[in-house]
């Protein structure tokens, strides 16, 4: 029965504490039933934290807040308006950066942390509408060498209705710290889809999500490379190269035979598209840009990599010929952020790059949005409707 | 570059910590890439908290445990050898009961917290062993009512494969302030399904795994009953009910029709069954037994409900006639730990009441196991193999 009194002695906290201060609504991203943290109609985000014992309670979203103690040991604090979008958050308890219990959990910053789901005025494209939903699909799979995988499939509505359909498919990466779940939980890749689907604005396709991180690169203490500790300018291409290159390996040679395999795929160049964010837009233009007898359509959202190679000369020389390259590829898209800071500049100059060198490439800004996820939702949703039509 | 940095000074202090103290390895569970919490040969688990400004910091996983500060402000404490199984856990940072970000999120206790998994020595069942594994899909509906639901399908290996194949469908609980993810996730019955259908011991089934909470009860604060401020002897079955009646309506009328209509099922009662656990346990015999004419078997894995009702009476009459009964029903089961306390003599007297009913049932005791998921995990286990075999 300790468990079961253990679940009173919660709910009592919870009923203690279950009063909104500003009339604000729960965030969509908190665990069920928990009502803080909130948010008010002008974007305020109050949080509410339990604490008798604590000296300070702070949370950190953007900004970091210090909550100030109510009577009772609740602490709290409304937060000025936050971007809209998906945030992760985390609280600071005497400093001690830890998970809030009241939020569903996000892989992010390498670490399990809590987020918060801003709604934007009038936007719904990656909301949960009423229309006919695809799956998110666990694949549990093994690489030739026995390494246990997990990625997550997307299959879009009516793939099991019509056993004889087959699809394309778009490969989607996440960001550095990130895994196979960011793109479905923090991106909601698929209600995008099935939202773009049911207006027809986008071709059905198989959207495979794979964790690019790759563990024995990210725990060299190295791996972000010796420009981190100088001038924020991020690291070069070079630093990045190991955890992009030993991804291409397990990308090209398992997971995309795997998939073949196992689903309903147009299994050639014409019908497979990669693609990412971040680590994942660099590890895109390595994947798809260096294997375009096996991509023929190319995505960097926010791409990672302070300086952008020389068309000339970069992915094995894939673009010295831009005539060639034009005829040869369904898409290159490069988009950014315009609140991103270095990462803009670079990836805008990648653009004129491209434009220099007579690549032909589609370019997006997202309006005020930084390195975050609402610019990577925007992304998806411009990319995917150029997919797989030439 | 601001993330950038903030992901920098992360790995730099999981660099600075990453140091095991008791030659452990880490937990199956941890977010990937955390060395802490590590486990050693002898079950104890090692937690390591960096945590320089706090005056008190503790773990609590069964019981709670005091963490030690050591030079440079890193707390750390080694348990006594942990029961083997999943455990919920949660740091308590200055009293406040937080998620550790070092560890994969759980939905448990109504919030979310943190798990260890501490591997029994010899036992394989519930592991990805390198075998055929089916699917465990997101599955988003609507009620006809319009609400958003989200449930999780486990379908079998080669269920793509074989377009013309059709499956029984087991209906899988968790239990009170868990969720539609805990049977896959800190149950691993896509894992224990997987293995038992690989060694040709259960016959190929969809498992569908639906969110029983029912939140708008869940939400009351006399949800729980009036029997949980008394003597520790837990909630009635009146006292459960409204939870457990609410759910039936959404499994029969709503989740049940829309599977049958989406996966290719054998949509009659010899071919459905229903178990849960805990709550899920209660709520699996009210809809199971109280609806023969929809489900032929149906499980009970250590069900709440302090008294079990007199089967004269109880589930419409269900279990009156005895002979009838045991005609027409494939399975009941009946299962708990011994460690379960109450919970366990009242199961045990169910065992018994039932016997001199003359109703056919199986009776499975996990030797040694509490209210927590290695009994359950033992019970899926037991109880997958004699379903849907006559």
């Amino acid at each position: 029965m300790r468990r079961a009194l253990l679940i009173l002695a919660i709910l009592s906290v919870t009923a203690a504490t279950g009063r909104a201060q500003t009339g604000g609504r729960p965030a969509s991203t908190n665990a069920a039933g928990q009502a803080f943290p909130s948010l008010d109609a002008g974007r305020r985000a109050t949080f509410h934290v339990v604490a008798p014992s604590a000296f300070r309670v702070q949370v950190s979203v953007g900004g970091t807040y210090d909550l100030r103690r109510q009577p009772g040991g609740t602490w709290a604090v409304t937060t000025p308006p936050l971007a809209a979008g998906f945030h992760y958050y985390w609280l600071l308890i005497d400093g001690v950066m830890v998970a809030d219990p009241a939020s569903q959990g996000f892989f992010g910053l390498s670490r399990m942390v809590s987020g918060i789901e801003v709604p934007e005025a009038g936007v719904d494209f990656y909301d949960e509408r009423d229309v006919p939903h695809g799956e998110v699909r666990n694949r549990f799979y093994r690489t030739g060498a026995g390494e246990r995988r997990h990625c997550l499939v997307y299959t879009p509505p009516g793939y099991d209705a019509d056993a004889g359909a087959r699809y394309p498919v778009l490969y989607l990466q996440h960001g550095a710290g990130e895994d196979e779940t960011g793109w479905a939980r923090q991106g909601r890749a698929n209600f995008i889809l099935d939202n773009l689907i049911a207006a027809g604005r986008a071709v059905p396709m198989i959207v495979v999500m794979e964790n690019g991180n790759i563990a024995d690169v990210m725990a060299r203490p190295d791996w972000w490379g010796p420009a981190a500790t100088g001038p924020s300018t991020g690291p070069s291409m070079a630093q990045w190269s190991p955890a992009a290159r030993a991804f291409e390996h397990v990308l090209l040679d398992e997971t995309v035979p795997m998939v073949d395999a196992t689903y309903r795929t147009v299994a050639d160049r014409e019908h497979r598209a990669v693609a990412g964010l971040s680590l994942g837009g660099m590890q895109a233009f390595q994947i798809g840009l260096g294997h375009a007898d096996r991509f023929a359509w190319v995505g960097g959202f926010s791409a990672a990599g302070a300086q952008f190679p020389d068309p000339a000369t970069a992915y094995g020389g894939a673009m010295a010929d831009a005539a060639a390259f034009n005829r040869r590829t369904g898409l290159l898209w490069v988009s950014t952020g315009t609140t991103e800071g270095v990462m803009f500049d670079n990836n805008k100059r990648f653009d004129s790059v491209l434009r220099r060198a007579g690549i032909d490439h589609v370019y997006f800004e997202s309006d005020g949005t930084g390195h975050e996820w609402q610019t990577w939702r925007r992304s998806l949703y411009g990319f995917a409707p150029l997919l797989f039509r030439r």
